[in-house]
């Protein structure tokens, strides 16, 4: 049996929200104490992680002690060797951002986001951060007329072309990613889900600079397949980081440690990560993004964060044992699973070759496709039974 | 009172399958007999309808009477001067695309498909219609390891790719259309939602020949907002055609009548096709696609299919109404909904100037946004109570 | 065209929390400053209600100025001519019942929720309120181990069984009435539907003191059809309460004003509580329990409140036309609506006469049911074009 | 490594419907051959099950074979050693039912409905089975006025208590089992979750002849927790039987094989079956009610339905390895799981001590709870790592 314990290439990040949120929500105040940044790096550095992330308002969120918190959090990632692998700006907590952020209907608002966020970037750049992350939480309505969609989608798309150029004139080695959400806190957000954002970055002015940043629970509450996310942001070449954590389908947004929920789908997902059914390898940061239940004290919270790389160590064992067993590879073969690789249209023919041909479609109706077969050895290899 | 009759500039098409539907479904068998197509054209054009659509199989399920059935086709297009707006044909329901069609794992479907699809394109160019809809309902899987999602993206392109270079080839006057959709009959459909369909389309040979057509019912099984999404869709030129039909959120597809299910929904719906708040407007045909309940006898499917164009033109007198009202004009300013038309980056500014820019931000969060009374003035000219 | 003022006839209340949300989620601090529940019930008086409601923590957060408040309260109540018609404990904002309260694994948890509710039992009485609600919020898990639910629902059971004893003792005139809910904020909360929550009450040692106060919003987060729900709830005798307010089926609690959400549904559910398809009316307070949007100031706070009460006003005249409309008498006269009440066998028949008599299944398989053409019906009163 | 081969014992059971379903569903015809209900039967008991069901249209669909078939049946029966354990009758296929059997508007549908379940009685008793379901799937509306919910659970009532008063009459030894479903085929379901069922039958007549058999996928369908669930059932002596399967929330029902689907809820759906955690064990038949994907074919069906007792074992010997491993022993005791227990008022207090009691709020509110590292080891024990 392995040891799953972490070690820096598994490339853990962690955002410091995480093992900092305190348990505020809607029905109550907050169930734990204030956690100081810079001992949670101490702290996640111990259990294995091998960077940290954090929105601006986390890490830094009075202007007094803003020095003196940088100074103490670059000595932590130097005594620790942690990096920072992604800083994101928090454009959703301030009630400023209430109507939203670069789409806000108010110009002020947008400009202040904007502001806001290229001065993060300069923290990002000046850290090492190579990922800009970007949740536009608040971008969105509770009803038809308060947003005009069309307006909206210029001005997103106007805030991301500002933000690339920035970028670019600095000179920086930092892209953006987008982290697509269908609601919660606002009634429809904008660009809900990994297809819709990608469909916006198709429309930028640099698309190159732009990808994703798609996250386990925020698909799932759309009921929909995480690991076929993910599959068509690499197919695009736009998976440029990732959030894992869990959630129990379409409900409020559960934020659960990775491999909690949808276990399944937690073992399609690193399958996916590890390109291991498509040969499209995930080579980014593996970056929890979860909450400790608010019913948790500190033990908790840590234990919870242990957890999270240790269920991303013991799926990704499995994956691969299940991508190495022989029967997995005859029950793929007895599937056709590798035959979808072959062209529909093969080299040389035409149209008119294939609409020639002759099929003995029922035949072809009554064939085997061997799917629950192999499935079922995936589900053992989960289950540690083979 | 307005009279709510179709008239022919209102462009109502419905498909042949929707009236004919017999009310198969996994728990029981028909409980309605069989719907001649010819019959059903002559009553739709009856209805106000001005045109009609079919799949291959809806309208030629039996290749012996193949010519004979198409004639007598042509005779109720002329007698009642319908037209055929939109060809589809049926990838779905044969058993032979029981794990797919343009992405089934066996090759041999794959060129079937495609074969069929090339036969049914010419058919829908000999009748003049100008759209072709492809909604890939058994695309998709129920597990994870039986579908390389990598590779049924290059098929799905790549068969795309061939539809469309047929169609060049050919000389038709013909766009494709793709119905995305989340999940049912398979357990997790490729290209789930708008959004993924428009990333996919960005990636296609000629993207210009290939937009959606998202179903009302389709997107709010994810529970996602079908009037943001076809301003999304909108947004990028790409609403090509659209299925008007009723749903409630995350469930089974129901396929209810336009208006039933989420109403105010189809309230923003019609004021999302008539451009009313973005200017981007629809001037495709409004196709009906939805089942008349199971329970209902013959006098129940026309009455479902009389109501889905009378529901579209209440709806649309209210938005017009919603948008001609000085108050609603006043509530609109005080949202600064139109203010978002403005950039953020004004010309001839640069961000520099909008970082040394300050903002009273505890003002800016205070301030008040209207969205609610907006809205409420929405909802009672929905209600008919202004 | 009604005015749609409300009348103290109307029984319409509101719980202060709901126009007092500060907008504090779980992405953000408040949006809105602290609002006086005195100056609130003031204002709320003038709108049209005609009672109000609190939990104790909204109305005497301090208890240095318990004393000082009530006072002001009851002034507030006497000047304004409003009552108090329902008070409720608030066992799940305080980290104590972070794990649970009735139900928390933690038995001095258990004993002080108790306890609490005891004091507030008697506040209740003392302000004259004759319903007490209860919502358990934070009685459940996020997963399984944690909770042994057959102890649970002793535990729920034995609270219950206490505080009606408490309350027959003390000879106060006070109901109880449950809150089912099925998540959020605990992954899954014991009682998660109406259903649930009955049967538990028919295990108590005097169910006639306990019912429920079903809310729209947590049994469509279920996708459950609320109007249903609450007439099985008034088949059962058990409709004690009600919580009127919006929401887009199952996703995050969104707490929308009436109306806002599932419009359709609203319109049901005021049928069924004026009763007027079944005759079970329902007689006790209208209770609006909703957040106005965090991005709202005040103003669109109190433009909230007002439209619950027109909404409902609105919905309530619709209702009234449609039951009156000689063309609906005959529309459910088509759809044997009425025949529903005869029952199956009748008065002296016996089962051997049911078994002997013959039908035409195949007439009655091909009968029409009517119920589309009925539904039109009530939507074209819905939507005020009859 | 533990063998799981299905033993008598186990009392595993399968719907004949289920490895015999064709594959029909909504949008397309069967993709596989009838498969004769003996032959199954004979299949059913190579593979290990020890009892079967059926609906009586499984079995006998055509009257003139009837005869015939029982007694092929019996003989099967004989020769595998198999029992009959429960019989339910098809109250939803035929379109006689389409409006409704119990609750049809229509009395001679009602009257046909209670017939056939009458005479169904009659073949469960003879093949000795003691369990007789109810599924009303087609028991309920798309619309609101078109079903009076207060007369449709009178005459729901009413029928059950017909139903139970021939049973006592005939001395048979049988019970009702009612299985909920929110909704699919119908818009909304009555008595659509586990709740709604128990109300109902507190109600009845006799409600001790009366019980549930909740299926996974149906309380899933509404975003519940099943385990949960059918731990409230056992708590009411109200779980008669259990129709186990997989699901992805809410969605159509996707009926898949035991396992697949949520696979943690499946792990402690088998903790509250064996009554680990609780006492409360459920000791009837362990019934699979699954559909074999329509891909597949009858290789994958057999597959499948293999897969459903070697998943149900599997999970069991997790599900007693994890209540035997000490560190679990002292995780609950971390988590005072044992403590709920006892009563909150203990024997010989008075709510004046429990109210005169002080208790430490702020110590109590920072407590450990202990839940996330005591489901961790629930997820080791799932995974097979300890």
């Amino acid at each position: 049996m392995s040891d799953y314990t972490p070690r820096p290439e598994d490339k853990f990040s962690f955002g410091l929200w995480t093992v900092g949120w305190q348990g505020v929500d809607v029905f109550g105040p907050a169930s734990r104490p204030l956690l100081d940044p810079v001992e949670a790096t101490y702290t996640l550095a111990e259990l294995g992680a091998s960077a940290v992330t954090f929105h601006d308002d986390d890490l830094v969120p009075e202007d007094s002690k803003r020095e003196e918190t940088l100074e103490r959090f670059a000595k932590a990632l130097a005594d620790t060797g942690l990096g920072v692998e992604m800083v994101t700006t928090n454009l959703f907590g301030h009630p400023v951002f209430k109507e939203g952020a670069f789409t806000a209907n108010n110009r002020e608002v947008r400009r202040y986001a904007v502001a806001k966020t290229l001065r993060n970037i300069d923290l990002a750049a000046s850290l090492g951060a190579h990922t800009f992350v970007l949740w536009g939480g608040r971008e969105g309505a509770e009803h038809g007329a308060g947003k005009n969609v069309r307006a909206a989608l210029d001005r997103y798309a106007e805030s991301l072309n500002l933000l690339c150029a920035y970028v670019k004139e600095q000179g920086y080695d930092i892209r953006f990613a987008l982290e697509p959400k269908p609601n919660e806190p606002r009634g429809d957000i904008l660009l809900p889900t990994i297809g819709h954002a990608l469909a916006l970055i198709s429309e930028l002015d640099d698309p190159s600079m732009v990808g994703l940043n798609p996250e386990v629970g925020h698909e799932e509450m759309a009921g929909l397949n995480f690991a076929q996310g993910i599959a068509q942001a690499l197919w695009h070449d736009k998976l440029f980081h990732v959030d894992l954590n869990g959630q129990h389908g379409p409900r409020f947004d559960q934020d659960l440690r990775f491999g909690a929920g949808n276990l399944r789908g937690a073992f399609w997902t690193v399958d996916a990560l590890e390109g291991s059914g498509t040969g499209n390898r995930y080579d980014g940061y593996l970056h929890f993004d979860f909450k400790p239940p608010r019913a948790e004290a500190m033990d908790g919270v840590w234990e919870s964060a242990r957890a999270c790389m240790r269920n991303y160590l013991i799926l990704r064992d499995k994956v691969r044992a299940f991508r190495a067993d022989p029967d997995v590879a005859a029950a793929l073969a007895a599937a056709e699973v590798a035959t979808l690789n072959e062209p529909t249209l093969g080299d040389g023919e035409s149209l008119a070759d294939l609409r020639a041909e002759s099929h003995d479609i029922e035949a072809l109706a009554g064939r085997s496709v061997g799917m629950e077969a192999l499935d079922q050895l995936a589900m053992e290899h989960l289950l540690g039974v083979r």
